[in-house]
C-alpha cells in the first residue's frame, strides 16, 4: 500500500460502516477507481463489525489500482465524523426481526406488501423508528462537520432525507438510490435491438426522472441523442400481458426468485399513464391498492418480501466476511452500478455528473410543495448539488404520488415534534391501510407499535 | 299585487326556472322576505315548466308580504339574462333516468353509492356530462351580464364552480350548498342542552368550515361567544356507536327513510380526525373508501342512492304543482333555511352576511392551490364577495380531501380542452374506483360513458 | 363604582401603560362603551406614569357608562401578563430626543422626512431599535399568556407586527392603526353632498383595503349599499392642485399646523394610479422618492415632522395629566374614532366587527408572499381574527408597495438573527436613501446608529 | 462544397437574418465546428440584406472545416420557419435612428443612461416597440414550427423572451446573452494568476449565475475544481477605488473608448452585496439610481451610450460586407466566444452543454415567481433546456432586481393586451425615471412615444 499521508486525501465517514452490502461495494469502487485517496472513518454501532470491514477495506484497497487509502473503525460516532468531506449514511433502522414484523403483522390483516421498506404499514413503521435516528445523527454531523457532503442510502429514503433537512436546514445532503437503473438498462436492450449491435450500456441512457423515491417515473431516455420513450412505451404495451426479461430466471439462484421482476408492474403502469415508471416492481405495487397488483403478485410475475431470505444472506454474507478476515482470498474486484463515486468525484472538483438523487424540492418538480423530498435529476460539480428542473408529473399521477410524499413530509414532522396522536390518523391514509377501514387499522397499528416500542422514542411508545 | 314599475328591481335569471325545487324555496323565501322586489327571469329548456313557475310566481309574489315582483318565463337564454343582477343556476345535468346508470352501473362492479353526485364514478360521469353545459351558460353570461352576481345550485358543485371560473374568469360567481347546515342544526341543540332552555337556531351557531362541497369540515362552532367545538366531539365520541338524532325517523315518511341520517358518519369522522365533519353522512361516505362506511351503511344508520325515489318524488312534485297551476290552493308560505336571500340582499347593499360557499382558492384555504375550488366562509356585501381566511385542515386528513379537489380540477380541464385520453386515469384515482384495479375499472368506465354519450360533447363520447 | 368581583371580567394588560395618548383613549372608550367589564394592568418602564393612568383609569371608569373596572399598575411585566385575555402594546421606542436624530441625521444628508417613523432612515432605524423590544415582549407573552388577544399599536407598525409573529409564531396578536380612518371621513362627505343630507359618517364607509401600514389603498368604498369610488377617484383629479379640507386649518391650532394636510398626496396619487391611497398625506409620502412630494411639501399642503412639536406636546400632555391627578377635574367623556374597542367585543363574543388590521399575509392580499405583513380588512369575531380576501393592487402600485414590505421583512430577520452586515444593504434600497449613492448612505448609517446605539442589542451595536 | 443531400441536416431559421453581426458570427462559428450540417434559412424585412448574408455564408462555409452548409435567403418568414429545428432572432427593433431618440430624450430631462436599450426609459420604450414584433413571430413559430427550439438574441432580453413564452407557451425558447463571459474572463486570469501560469480560459470557469438579464450575479466561479468567489471579491475590494483591466484601453481603437469598461462598477457592486455583479458595468450601472454611477460615469471608467458610434459602425460593417459580396478575400476565419453553437449541437444530441441562459422561471431562481423571466445556469442536452436550481439572491439585492423583474412582466402583459393607461405607472416606477416626479416623468414618456409611433400597435399609438 502506498503512502497515504504524502497525498491530498478525502475524509469519508461511514456511518453503518459494518454494513456487508454498501460499504463493501463502496470499498471496492473506490478501489477501481485508482483516482481518488481516501481516508475512510467506519462508524457502526457494531464496532467488531467496522474493524472487519476496515480490515477488509485496506486489502481492497491494495488489490486495487494503486491510490492510497486508509481505513480506521470508530467506536464514536464524533470521531469519525470530525473535519469530514463526505459522510454516507447505511444504517439498518431496527434488525431484521423487526422488519419481518412489519411485514408480517399486517399479513394478519390480509396485507400483503412486497419490501415493506417505503411506503404501507412496513415503511410507516419502519420510518417511525428510523427518523429519531437520522434526526441524531443529522445533530452529529451539524455540530461535527457541517459542510461534509451527505449521502443517505438508508430506507425509507424519503422519510428520512426529509429528516436530515428538518433536522440541520443547512445539511448539504442527497438521498441516493439505484432503482432507477433498471429501467435505463431496459432502454440500452431496446436501443442495441434497434441499432442490431451492442452500442450502448445503461450508462449511455439519460432519462429525465420525475417522482419520489421507489414510485419515479421517466418522461425522457436519451440514448445516442434520440429520446426512446416512444419505443419503451410501445414494448411495453406490447409486453404487458407476458412480461419481459433480458435474462431468463436462474431457477438455482435463490436471490433471483426472491426478488423476481418481469417488468410487468412497471409495464401496466406505463401502459395506463402514458410514461414510464423507473423502479422495481417490487417497490412500484407497494404505491397503489393492493387489488393492483400485490393480490396478484404471481400474475405479475414479482415476488414479495422474502425477509427470511434476508435472514439468510446475512447470514450467508457474515460466513463470507468472516472467511475473508480470517484470510480466504478476495474474489476479483468489479465496479458496481452505484453512483456514489462519480458524485464525490465531481463535488471535489472532477467531472460533473448528472444522475437522479433525492432532494427537499426547490422547484425541480413542479406540483409539489417546496420542501417535500422528490427524485429528479440533480448536477453534481465543484459547486455542489444542484436540482435540475424536471417538469411535471402527468395529472392523474400526480393526483397519486403526491399524496405518497406528503404523508411522508407530515410523517416526519408529527414524529420528531412527537405528537403522537397524529401518527395513526396519517398511517389510516396510506393506500395499503384504508381499506382496512378506521377500526381494523387502529388494532393493526397498536400491534405494530407495540412490536417495535423498543426503538422508538418514549414520546411514540403509545402511539398505537 | 303592487304596481312593479315603480320601483328599483333587481333582476334575477333563474337558469333552470322550470325546476320544482329550488325554485319554488327561492320565490317563496322572496315573497316572505318582504324587502326585495325582484324582476324574476326564468329559463329553463323545457319552456312550459318555467311558465308554470312563472304563475305559480306570481301567485307566491301575492300571497307574500307585499313587495312587488314580475315573473316571466323566457324560451332563449339570451333573454333571461339580459342586464340581469343576479344569475341563479340550478339545472338537473340529463335526466333521473341517467343519473340512475351513473348508480346502477358501479353496483354491478361492487361499487355502493349513497348519492353518486359529486366524486365516486357517479359523480366522475356526472361531472362529464355537466361541465360542458355550465362552460356553454357561462359563455352566455359573459356576453348578456358579465357584472351580474352568478349562484350556482347545481352538483357537482365544485367541478361545476370551476368550470365557470375556467371559462369566464372574470365571474362573480359562487356555489352554495345547505349541507353545512346539518351541523349547525345540532350544535344549536347542543348549545340549548347546555343552556338548558331553547335559546338558539341553527342560525345563531357560526361555523369556521374548511374543505370542499360534501366534504366539509368545522374547526370551530361559536353559540352566544362560546366555542361548542370540544363539547361537540365530546357528544360525537360518546354517540358513536349508537348514533343520534334530534327527532326519531318517522317510519311512514319515505323521505326520512330514503335520506336517513344517524349522524354515525359524522361523528366516526369526527372521532378520527378531532374536527367536525359538516355535511350529510349520505354524501361523507362517498369520499373515503367504500369498506369505511358504504359498505356497512345499515350499521352506519344512513340510505343508500334511491333514483327511484326521487323519480317518484318528482313525478309526486309534477302532479302538485300541476294541481296548483290549475287553482289548488296554495300551502302557508315558509321561510327555507337557505341563505341565498341573505346573500342577495347583501350584495344588493342590505346587512352583510357571513355564510359558508364554494369559490376558487385565493388563499381563504391554507394547504391547497390557488384556484382550486374549496368551501369555506366568505363576506357578502355591498362590495362583493370575500372569502374569509379559514386556516388549514389537519394534516392526515388534508392528505385525503386535496386529492378530490386536485381529481375535480383536473377532470374540468381535461372536459373542457377535449383530452378524452386523460380522463380514465382520472377515474381511475377515485377512491371508490381504485380498489377495482384498471382493467375492471376500464370497463366500468366504457359502460358509464356509453350511457351517458348522449349528453357528452363529441370529443368525449368515445373516451371510455 | 360597583362591586367588581361579582362580574366576569376581561383582563387586558397594557404595555405601555404609562402612556398619555392611546392608553387614556381606551379608558374613555372602555368606560363609555358601558358593556364591558375590564381587569386593566397597566405595565410601563416608567412605573410612575402607570400608577398615574391607573388612579386616572379609576376615575375615569367611575364617570363612564356604569360598568365596572379595576386599574392597577404593575412593576414586572410578567405580573400585568400572568392569565390576561387580551394584550395592547404601545411603547415608544427610545425616547423623542432619539426621534429627534432620526430626523436631524438624514436631514444634514438632504432627506427631509415627514413623520420618520415607518420607513426612510428614520422608520429603517426606529425599527432596529424597537424589534429587540417587541421581541422580548412577544417571548413574555408566550410564557405568561400564550391565548391572549394582542394588539400592537407601536410603529414602526409593520416591522413590529412582523417580529411578534417571528418570535412567537402561534401568537394571536394584530397590529391596529386608524389612518384608513382619515379617507373615510372625506367618502363620508362625498356621500353626505351627494345625498344633499348629512346621512353618513365614517362608520358607515366600508372599505376594501390593500397594501402595508401607511400605504395603503382603497379599491372599493361603499356608502349606504353603493360604492362610491369613482366618485371620489373624479373627486380626486378635480381637487388634485388645489388640494381640499373638510374644514379649513385654524392658524391658531398648533397641532393642525404641524400635522397639515391639504390630502394633495392623497388626490395625486389617486390620479396616477387609480385607487384611492388610503393615509394621512405626511405617512404616504414618505414611501416614494423625495422628489415627488416631500422635496415640495408646502406646494403639495403637508408638514413635515415636528419632533419638537411633539415634545412641547408630550410636556403639556404630562403637565395636563398631572393637575388631574392632582383633582383638576375630567374632561367630559368621548368616544374616540378607534376600533379597538369594538374589536375586544367582537372577540369576546359580541357583533363581529370588520376592520383594517395589520396581519402576516395568509393570502389576504394576492401578490405578496406568504408571512409578509399586510394591512387589509379582517373579520373579528369570537372564532377569533379572520382576514378577508382583498384582492391585489394595480401592478405598478404593487412594484413600488411591495419592495417596502420585503425590506421591513428581511430587516426583521436581519435583526432577529443579529446579521449586522445585512443591514446597510437593506437600509441602502430604501427610495429615500437610494439617491444618495452608496457612500454617502454609509456615512448616514453610521451616524444613525450611533445615535440610537443605546437602545440596540450588543450584536448590532456596530451596525453602521 | 460537399454535396448537402447527402447528410442529415439541421434547418436552422434565421430571423434578422441581414444581421451584421450576430449572423456572421454564428456562420463563421458553425464552419470552424466541423460537426453540423446546416441547412440555414435567413429571412430579414431587408431582404438584399438576408441574399448577400446567404453568399457571405456561402463563402465562410467553404472556407471552414469541411461540413457541408445550406444558405438560403427567404422573403416569408413562413418559408423560412417552416419545418426549422431551430430558429434564432436576432432583429434590431426599430431602427438605430430610433435607438438614438431613446437616449436623446431622457438626456433633455437630465437622464443619463449607458446603454438604454434594457432598463431605464430607452429600454422601457425598446420594449414597447419590440413586444409586437416577437409576438407576431411567435405566431409563425406556433403555426410552422412548433417543436423548434427557438433562440433569442434580441434586446430587451428578459421582456422579449417573456413576450415568446406569453403568446404561445409551449415554445421551446431561450433568451442567450455573453456579457457574463466579462465575468468569467476576469476570474480566469485570477486563477491563472494564483496558478502562476496561463493555465485557465474563461471556458474554465463554471459560474453559479442568478439574476435578470445585463443585471446578473454570481455567487460561486469555479476554476479547477476551487471555488474562486473570494478571492474574486478581495480582488474587486482591493481595485475598487483604482479599477483594473486585463489590457489597457488602446486609445486608437474606438470601440474600445466607447465601450470603455474599467469594472468599477462590477467591483462596487461587489464590494457593496458581497457576490459577483457579472454584465458589462454599462449595463449593471442602468439599473440602480443614476446617481450611484452614471452621473459619474467618468470617475467610474466607463462610456455612455454611443449610438453615433453605434451609426458609423452600423456604416463600416455594411461597406465591409458589401466590398466581400463584391469578392473581397474573407478574413481569417475565428471561433467566437458565443455558446450558441455548443448549445445547438448539445441539443442535437452532443455532448450536454451547462450555461446561462434566460427562461420563465419554474423554481430556478428562489424568490422571483414563477414564469417570471430570470437568467441562471441550464443544462441543454438531447433531452432539452432544463434550467439548474440556483438558490436565491441576497436579500437587499433581491429587492432591488425583482421589482425590474416584474416591471418587465407587467410590460409584457401591458403592451399584448393594449392596456395604454397601465403604460405610465409601471415607466414612472423605474429607477432611473421615478426622481423625475410625476409630472415631468408623464411629459417624457409622452415624447418618447410619438417619437417611436411609427413602430407600435395602433392601440398603443396614444399611450404616452
Amino acid at each position: 500500500m502506498h503512502d497515504f499521508e504524502d497525498q491530498k486525501s478525502l475524509a469519508v465517514a461511514y456511518i453503518g460502516g459494518g454494513s456487508l452490502n454498501w460499504a463493501t461495494k463502496l470499498m471496492g469502487d473506490i478501489a477501481q477507481d485508482g483516482t481518488l485517496v481516501v481516508d475512510m472513518r467506519l462508524y457502526d454501532i457494531d464496532f467488531a463489525a467496522a474493524e472487519r470491514n476496515a480490515r477488509l477495506g485496506r486489502r481492497i484497497a491494495e488489490a486495487g489500482r494503486g491510490k492510497p487509502a486508509r481505513y480506521t473503525a470508530h467506536e464514536r460516532i464524533e470521531d469519525a465524523l470530525d473535519g469530514a468531506d463526505v459522510v454516507v449514511i447505511s444504517i439498518l433502522p431496527g434488525t431484521l426481526e423487526t422488519m419481518a414484523s412489519d411485514i408480517a403483522l399486517p399479513e394478519r390483516y390480509g396485507i400483503r406488501q412486497s419490501v415493506g421498506d417505503t411506503v404501507g404499514p412496513g415503511g410507516f413503521v419502519r420510518a417511525m423508528r428510523s427518523i429519531p435516528m437520522l434526526a441524531e445523527i443529522a445533530q452529529s454531523i451539524r455540530a461535527c462537520c457541517p459542510d461534509a457532503y451527505v449521502c443517505n442510502l438508508t430506507n425509507p429514503m424519503s422519510a428520512l432525507t426529509g429528516t436530515l433537512y428538518a433536522v440541520f436546514p443547512g445539511i448539504k445532503a442527497w438521498g441516493e438510490c439505484h432503482e432507477v437503473t433498471k429501467l435505463r438498462h431496459i432502454v440500452a436492450w431496446l436501443a442495441n435491438r434497434k441499432a442490431g449491435s451492442v452500442s450502448y450500456s445503461f450508462r449511455d441512457v439519460e432519462v429525465n426522472v420525475l417522482g419520489i423515491n421507489h414510485f419515479t417515473f421517466v418522461d425522457r431516455a436519451v440514448v445516442g441523442g434520440v429520446d426512446m420513450l416512444q419505443d419503451y412505451l410501445d414494448f411495453a404495451r406490447t409486453h404487458r400481458a407476458s412480461g419481459w426479461r433480458a435474462t431468463p430466471i436462474d431457477p438455482d439462484n435463490e436471490q433471483e426468485r426472491c426478488f423476481l421482476d418481469h417488468n410487468m408492474v412497471k409495464f401496466d403502469l406505463a401502459s395506463r399513464f402514458g410514461i414510464a415508471a423507473a423502479a422495481g416492481d417490487r417497490h412500484l405495487a407497494e404505491f397503489v391498492p393492493q387489488t393492483w397488483y400485490l393480490d396478484r403478485n404471481e400474475e405479475f410475475g414479482f415476488g414479495l418480501t422474502p425477509v427470511d431470505y434476508r435472514m439468510r444472506e446475512r447470514d450467508e454474507k457474515r460466513r463470507v466476511a468472516a472467511e475473508l478476515d480470517a484470510g480466504a482470498p478476495l474474489p476479483p474486484l468489479d465496479v458496481s452500478e452505484e453512483a456514489l463515486v462519480a458524485e464525490i468525484k465531481a463535488l471535489a472538483g472532477g467531472a460533473p455528473h448528472v444522475t437522479n438523487v433525492n432532494l427537499p424540492n426547490r422547484g425541480q418538480l413542479s406540483g409539489f410543495a417546496e420542501g417535500i423530498v422528490v427524485e429528479t435529476n440533480a448536477r453534481f460539480s465543484a459547486g455542489g448539488i444542484q436540482p435540475l428542473h424536471s417538469g411535471r408529473l402527468p395529472e392523474a399521477l400526480e393526483l397519486i404520488v403526491k399524496p405518497h410524499a406528503e404523508r411522508q413530509t407530515a410523517l416526519v414532522a408529527a414524529v420528531l415534534e412527537g405528537r403522537r396522536d397524529d401518527l395513526f390518523p396519517l398511517f389510516l391514509g396510506d393506500p395499503l391501510v384504508a381499506p382496512l377501514g378506521p377500526d381494523k387499522a387502529q388494532d393493526l397499528f397498536g400491534q405494530m407499535v407495540a412490536a417495535t416500542a423498543e426503538f422508538l422514542p418514549e414520546a411514540l411508545k403509545r402511539a398505537g
